[in-house]
């Protein structure tokens, strides 16, 4: 199998992720924060691990915490629902995923509005315009780092020093970059970032979570209540963190794979995880730009772009280039509208949508030279 | 390790189940709905096979669809917070834990109110009851099949059937139940059974779910909204099940380790597991029957319970006798309120808490016998 769908999830993962989920199951099994006895007290350590560990990788000032969900889909939701209410507007880059938008849209109902702030050629949110686009009751700047689609990188750093200077709070949906790109809270003074464990992080799937300024949470209700651990002789939902998001048991077989991955995502280094996915693009956009009909969409460049490539193969029906991809040469790939038909919007893919290449550290040059070889012959 | 903590999580896990989580991070690895290859498709009927497991586990009617969550609390909240309107009213049982209470008592800022039935002397619900708290706005009685605390079955077909002669939909707490007690949905009329996955399941943590009947599913808003890989072109969640409540990549490894723990308690047979369970449960009841100062909370028979025991030792300190149990006696118990602090109130071990001693399957007479020796020698 030859597998670029890494920007859905990325395969294989991290050297030692199974092995240390399995080990968690086989051999620690305990429950933490329930019982009170040494085993769910180690549990409980890796837990502490992993969450510093996130925070560290983002370079999280004083005052941040790690906050466990399912997956960033809960992350953004979380943040989207417990943080805005009826009359406060919300501005969102052309780009988003519909883990954004779905949430906005259903706010919308509820006296939430939302706009959609302007993009360049390549995609990118345009910082300048931003300014023009917030109004008095606008309470929060949501953007993605990188889309999901074309792989075009935002300018963070820029719009988190504009957000700062107004007052608004930046949250980054960071799916796309975390563990591949720098990220670093210092410098783009978001108040939070919404991650993923199975994406570029290298974990299994069923963990994500946030990490997130102190203050802002406390300006965020939980949307999901219930047992902690903590405050047992209360009904209400203690406001501490992580407690106040982290109701029920947690999914310690996934915390356990993700601490894994953020081992071997810290040794191998973000910088030569992102160099080798750099060049396999690079290797492949090179090699498909002079092939008939293929529209390269968005950054056609290796700068500020993630491994992610999107092509709209203009003399045919994107969905039979992916299926002969799959059916004659074994390749993975993505097509349609990747959860993200305002981006196709933006991009001027919709509703025809893209086929979509997504490249990961494990992908090999010998890899991406049979990708190309294969699609010359559909193509021919 | 002796390990009576199984109604926090169970351990061990069904045999295979570690396996068949590492194998699928290992060697399958991709998601579900969101590439359309082969290796997709075969991850989508495990995961399809899986929600049947649990259908027939039910044995819910036609017109019923299994939802996986991250956990049961996460599955009360949505039927909760996403049904629960201002003005609506609420029955529960007094022996609730707090992935129920919480989310109701945050429900009523927003207008929802409750009433928690009465209860007999060990803690179950009173059914005859139940008619007379019935109000014009009452729109759902949300019941715990068994108290987490002490065990207590409540009698789910007589609420089933009261709650369906009043026109009222019946949710169910199965946390405790779910994998140990037989549960049909065609005798207990209930509208969704909410299930965890690590506890009597035997499956890993981090996987939860509902078994939701579609009429009622369809007056459920979603709490968690996103990209489900159905309709990308809208930014309007679906409105169809399963992808309605199940938004972001899912937690995939847990699924194939429910569905392998699925196989194991049907081939066990819940009658066999019960059995065994209520027979470690009878020989521990009666060893600890003549100790000086230790009183059984709510049932003391083997009747119509869990595995589950709570003890308030009534001449020490609860956390003690836990204590020293672990640090002398490598015994694994749970002390203190259990998360369920309206249990205790109507069981009158407020806010003194128990110690519980929880069984499964694979805890042996031997260990009984020591934990019964190991009790006698601290309470000496």
């Amino acid at each position: 199998m030859y597998y670029f769908d890494n920007g859905a999830t990325s395969f294989p993962k991290a050297p030692g992720v199974a092995a240390a989920v399995a080990d968690y199951i086989e051999h620690v099994g305990v429950n933490v924060g329930r019982g009170f006895y040494s085993e769910a007290l180690g549990a409980a350590g890796v837990m502490l691990d992993c969450r510093e560990k996130l925070q560290r990788l983002f370079n999280a000032p004083e005052g941040f915490e790690t906050i466990f969900t399912m997956n960033i889909t809960e992350s953004i939701n979380v943040i989207l629902k417990g943080y805005l209410k009826a009359g406060d507007h919300v501005i969102v880059s052309s780009l988003e995923h519909n883990a954004v938008m779905r949430p906005l849209v259903s706010l919308e109902r509820r006296g939430v509005t939302f706009t959609r702030a302007p993009f360049d050629a390549e995609g990118a949110l345009e910082v300048e315009a931003l300014s023009g686009l917030i109004q008095p009751n606008t309470k929060l700047i949501m953007v993605t780092h990188a889309s999901n689609v074309c792989g075009t990188l935002n300018d963070l750093n820029r719009i988190g020093e504009l957000a700062e200077a107004h007052g608004i709070p930046l949250v980054v949906d960071a799916a796309q970059t975390a563990g591949v790109m720098p990220i670093d809270l210092q410098k783009n003074k978001a108040k939070a970032i919404c991650f993923t464990g199975h994406k570029s992080l290298l974990g299994p799937q069923g963990i994500g979570g946030f990490v997130i300024d102190k203050a802002f949470a406390a300006m965020v209700e939980p949307l999901i209540e219930g047992g902690t651990g903590s405050r047992s002789d209360s009904e209400a939902q203690p406001a501490m963190l992580p407690d106040k998001f982290e109701s029920g048991t947690q999914n310690l077989p996934g915390i356990y794979g993700l601490n894994t991955a953020l081992d071997y995502v810290n040794d191998v280094g973000i910088e030569a995880i992102h160099a080798k996915e750099l060049q396999l693009t690079e290797q492949f956009m090179n090699g498909v730009r002079d092939m008939e009909g293929v529209r390269l969409v968005g950054r056609h460049g290796t700068e500020n772009r993630t491994a992610v490539v999107s092509i709209d193969f203009e003399l045919h029906d994107n969905a039979d280039i992916a299926y002969l991809l799959d059916s004659e040469y074994d390749i993975k790939t993505r097509v349609g509208m990747h959860c993200a038909p305002s981006a196709h919007k933006a991009l001027g893919t919709f509703p025809q949508g893209t086929v979509r290449f997504s490249f990961s550290y494990f992908n090999t040059e010998e890899e991406i030279d049979y990708l190309l070889e294969s699609l010359r012959k559909i193509l021919a």
